[in-house]
């Protein structure tokens, strides 16, 4: 079994874990993305982060690399079809990545990739049916069924983050009205305060902008909530709550035994887990059959990147 | 290969088809259910049922049975756990029918059941992803991925009726509030309507009730709703675009190739699917991504009976 390379691509970093012949952790590595140079530009410094990351041995020695990008893959080429990130459209990575490398590359959805990585090596360990949620700047999940990861027909299962949890809700970028990232994402939630600032609404967020609203955090919207600022609490409850309800429905259509959240929002803000957890407990349906049991993710921003990397270590013929 | 049975156990029928040797459908029956004399005379009913179906040979000649039930199936026992149609509550029918018959007996819930009837021999034909969504008394759905059904870890996947679809919207007899099925049940609409009636609203349907407005179908509420009822108007089209609401999730989050309604609702109003799938498209995630095709049923009434059939045939080493 020779060692694999995990590689996360997202719009801001690229993060590189190379597995040893045991599926260990040996070392990381963190790259800024630089999208600005085009697709050749980026694909091509993860060819040199690859080749940095085993340069301890003469020659590239890995059997295998999985790679992890936000947006839509192609299930039967592995090129990145559409990926708002990254601003690409049919980059065929994986075409480029092997020729460039001489391995094979496997592709994947970063927030499955991220799903993988908690359920073979973070919180999901030990069972068989989970839902993992990822709150970033959007809201994705990872759902693994019987072992397996659920992609879709088209590769394109799992896009909570544009599910409509309010009807006639607020307006989305995407073109709908109450879709769940409206409410519940860090870009949600900085942009429902703007709008706030922008009508007037009495709030102490507006000394720490620095005259920019849209610098603001999830986790500051989160801290001013705890303090006590109205603007900012109702709008953090009203997001930790429809989150809930969007969750509680997942696990009532998936009925999984373990429910992970992850993400920056999840681990900048300390209360995101508890509430969103009353709120899923209160609006699940059939409490008793269904109860589920809801962990913080372990792998932290590393998910992707240890998920593809499992997902090409099996790809060779390895266990996770 | 032999013969096989499929039996749809439901609150006031019991169906029966008889699928001979290659699998084609020989013989049909239908009997009253009779809850009251408890599970062991509705037990007792379908054997003799069985035996009536295959009298036309000395003795059972069925290699296996396959039993679709209303309510929670215990995945390894194939015991019912709870059934609030039949009023049941841990009633062991895999193991007293395997008794009373000698053959092997596979247990399912009806939804997953009429699902699995639909993909294999109705409007699922040809395609390996699909969700089947069934509207009557209540709402549920039946997942296919990969070929495969989704059941879930405590085998309670699909409960789609009691999702929150309007969050602090109506109550629901599950002790929530907002549940689909408050909407866009056959008892939804009607309880709706009833409540309307209640509540002095003017409405022709008044005059259908005799007296009695539980007496009411949704049927008759579609078609005061074509006829220009505003108060029956009103009440279906808030429920059929939240059905579409609903089901444009169920498809963002499990991107399946086909979509299939049926059960009585869909059957007894025909401009359900229409407007439900309008309002799908309307909400639907990223539409050009994740294009799903609509389709009625095709099995009707029939479907679970068929499904749990196929079922026991693939149990007994047959291909569906």
């Amino acid at each position: 079994m020779p060692p694999v390379v995990g590689v996360d691509l997202g719009g801001t970093s690229i993060r590189l874990i190379l597995l040893d012949e045991a599926g260990q952790i040996v070392k990381r590595a963190l790259h800024p993305t630089m999208p600005r140079g085009g697709p050749e530009a980026v694909i091509s410094s993860i060819e040199a982060g690859i080749r940095e990351l085993t340069s301890h041995r003469a020659e590239l020695c890995v059997g295998g690399v999985g790679v992890a990008a936000a947006g839509q893959i192609h299930p039967d080429t592995g090129a990145v079809v559409y990926s708002p990130n990254l601003g690409w459209r049919d980059v065929p990575i994986r075409a480029r990545l092997e020729a460039a490398l001489g391995v094979p590359v496997w592709v994947e959805n970063d927030v499955r990739g991220a799903a993988w990585g908690e359920f073979r090596q973070g919180a999901g360990r030990g069972c068989r049916n989970l839902v993992a949620v990822f709150v970033g700047t959007g809201i994705g999940i990872g759902v693994i069924i019987e072992g397996r990861l659920l992609r879709g027909a088209g590769n394109v299962a799992g896009e909570i983050g544009h599910t409509v949890i309010q009807p006639d809700g607020i307006p989305c970028v995407c073109g709908n009205r109450g879709c769940l990232e409206t409410y519940a994402s860090g870009a949600g939630f900085v942009h429902r305060l703007e709008r706030a600032i922008a009508e007037g609404k009495p709030t102490a967020l507006i000394q720490e902008t620095g005259g920019d609203p849209s610098r603001l955090t999830a986790a500051q919207v989160e801290e001013a909530a705890r303090r006590g600022d109205g603007v900012a609490r109702a709008i953090w409850e009203e997001g930790t709550q429809l989150l809930g309800v969007a969750l509680g429905n997942v696990v009532t259509l998936f009925n999984p035994e373990r429910l992970i959240l992850g993400g920056g929002v999840v681990e900048s803000c300390p209360t995101l887990l508890p509430e969103v957890g009353a709120s899923l407990h209160r609006t699940e349906a059939m409490l008793a059959r269904q109860r589920v049991e809801i962990r913080q993710g372990e792998l932290g921003t590393w998910a992707g990147a240890m998920g593809v990397g499992l997902l090409a270590r099996e790809g060779c013929g390895g266990n996770g």
